[in-house]
């Protein structure tokens, strides 16, 4: 064997790790530059509309975290998350039935870290995940990255069909991945019936229960349902943000848990960047103590109720026939769906060409199917353009299906 | 097969990844509680100075921000960090002579994730990786939770050596990780030969380069020596932080490498976090645009060079016969060596109960030598809490050495 040096070129993909392979750009980051172009109406991303910022309050609480403890909210701070902060939040959690307490919660950099962490603590290549047909996106990539195999379920009576099988062929899912409530990218909730079946089954088959909760308070109507965590508080993991209710640019998250799990999340974290932005969880601890996250939130759901039935009345304003929608009760998004031989991606293109956007439905879609349908955002753009992109997305449809 | 309700109790280690399995929390992190107890002087972190966070520039600086571009700073942002932030960082490495530009850069959530990414996009279980003698725990760490080989060399003339029995073995390593510049935790610096050496065996063996830079720019004296990205672009991929130079609070790192990689590394933080702190990154980018980073550097580098005398001069004074030292020019910690028959391990109880800390040296080794050394920092501490500190530990090891 000789070793001679190299010419100085350098291919980083015989370098790679087999979790590298397993990467693939999201449908939604990989849009966006497409998107954001100027004239196009955006319906892709998951943003929050930037009026709901509470930029006043946030001038005052920065200048009181920088006067009052800048020492303490610039230096590094502990794994677990600012400890009045996961005190704030155990407390809103308590009120809510909870029997929780801080150290049930541990803050993570937004909850896309939460589902990153969970993902790496729990999946060896080749374990099983259940997911929602559709279901969250950017989950589903986390979990392809630690080599999981994603199994959905459409329907409620399939859950346990699927999960027995799976037990018999020697391979226990490792968890559920559930979002109870608007959930993305449909914006439907899961009745109280279904999600005692789906605990019920989790406990029969001794599976563990990953509950994404990033838009429960996000709720337009009807009564708040219970979460899967205070129902199967001994197997739940449940991820909390910040980034729909409060500040996406904060990269603030946390995770609910057993105290047993958040020690082993603790010693994942440590090695995964350290701890959450201490600047930024000071801001937060401070908003939440000074009762302006309830505040503020009033008129975030506010704004999103009117901008949802906005969007519903364009909908059923403008849309051809044969295309169908979900309705919402609360949440960002909706799920349009086509005739079912049509798909969504030769749509997008006409829909560019129109100066409108959405996201692809398919991949939502773990197994592969939901090719005639396409995710709606209904809470960053301002009215006007809701109706003006609804109309446009319209036409685009009509050209379309024409074709 | 029968299923039955379980009992609803959870036992989590069955649900472990063999990844968690490799988790072990970290001596610094464990330390921590017991190091902050009121009267211990402690040596063991590896914190900045709060005196040299820039309070009232980012009073300013934070309002404008607020002010002028809140809607965007407190958004989402892309996947590659902030526009701005990486053109400032790229202009302050092309003044340093490398060949690079903005899209050669991405932000990552301090540098701790700058190592997960690398380790998740290269490492697979059983690869090796070339560590010093010792180095990083942190990175250490990192490497161990993908289930990497990590193997040690000590000496210059070892390397080689090393890398050419790996090979014959058909292992050859995926990449050697160094950290030129004032090492944690030793402080020493390597020689331009030092780095010519590694970079020839690097290119010789085809072996990627993980530098890793976090205190390169607090020198005391003496000139700058090269980064190993400007003598072998092609397969370095260096990583820089804030965390020493500005506030580790903000969470702000980022990595520099070919294009080709930086794209990878972008996949894989796309489900590791989304982005990185979007407000703190619009902080970040006017901090240095209004050379304020520069200012301030200089006034950071003169209060660790004045603390590093200092406890060079305490060491001199105090330290028993038979303990030596490295001599750092530069960065916040040095190594302290006791005789080979001491175990650093012990002696950390003897300093405890004398109120003083420091962190053991083993745990920097992969091979688990080092046991006679313990690592102390600088840069935290006043100046009579240093020469206070010290004494305690000089009356530890001279009790500890009579037992």
């Amino acid at each position: 064997m000789d070793f001679k040096p190299t010419n100085m070129k350098v291919d980083f993909n015989e370098f790679l790790s087999s979790s590298a392979k397993c990467m693939k750009p999201s449908a939604i980051r990989a849009l966006l530059s497409v998107v954001n172009q100027p004239g196009v109406i955006s319906f892709a991303g998951g943003f929050p509309n930037p009026e709901t910022f509470p930029i006043e309050d946030l001038k005052t609480i920065m200048m009181e975290v920088l006067e009052e403890e800048g020492a303490k909210a610039l230096q590094y701070g502990g794994t677990d998350g600012n400890w009045a902060l996961r005190e704030e939040l155990a407390k809103r959690y308590v009120n809510e039935g909870l029997d929780i307490d801080k150290d049930n919660i541990i803050i993570t950099t937004a909850s896309q870290q939460a589902i990153d962490l969970t993902a790496k603590v729990l999946l060896d290549p080749g374990d099983i995940v259940i997911c929602g047909l559709p279901s969250y996106l950017g989950a589903l990539q986390a979990f392809s990255t630690y080599q999981a195999k994603l199994v959905g379920a459409e329907k409620d009576e399939e859950l346990e069909a699927v999960v027995r099988a799976m037990c018999l062929a020697g391979k226990k899912p490792k968890f559920i991945y559930a979002i109870p409530d608007f959930q993305n990218p449909t914006g439907i909730t899961m009745t109280l019936e279904q999600r005692q079946y789906l605990v019920r089954i989790a406990r029969k088959y001794d599976i563990l229960i990953l509950e994404d909760s990033p838009y429960k308070e996000i709720r337009f109507e009807g009564e708040h349902l219970p979460y899967l965590y205070s129902m199967a508080p001994e197997r739940t993991i449940m991820l909390g943000t910040f980034s729909k209710t409060f500040a996406p640019g904060f990269r603030l998250g946390w995770i609910v848990a057993p105290k047993e799990f958040i020690h082993q999340i603790n010693l994942a974290k440590q090695s995964a960047d350290l701890c959450s932005p201490t600047f930024d969880q000071f801001v937060a601890a401070r908003y939440l103590k000074k009762g302006l996250f309830e505040k503020n939130l009033v008129g975030t759901v506010e704004m999103y109720r009117k901008k949802r039935d906005l969007m519903l009345k364009s909908l059923e304003e403008y849309m051809p026939e044969g295309v169908t929608w979900t309705k919402p009760d609360g949440g960002l998004f909706l799920l349009v769906k086509l005739p079912e031989w049509y798909d969504a991606r030769d749509l997008f293109e006409v829909a560019l060409q129109k100066n409108v956007a959405f996201v692809i439905g398919e991949a939502f879609f773990c197994d592969g199917s939901g090719k005639n349908t396409f995710r709606v955002n209904y809470s960053f753009m301002d009215d006007e353009s809701i109706i003006e992109g609804v109309k446009r997305l319209a036409s685009a449809i009509e050209d379309f299906m024409r074709k």
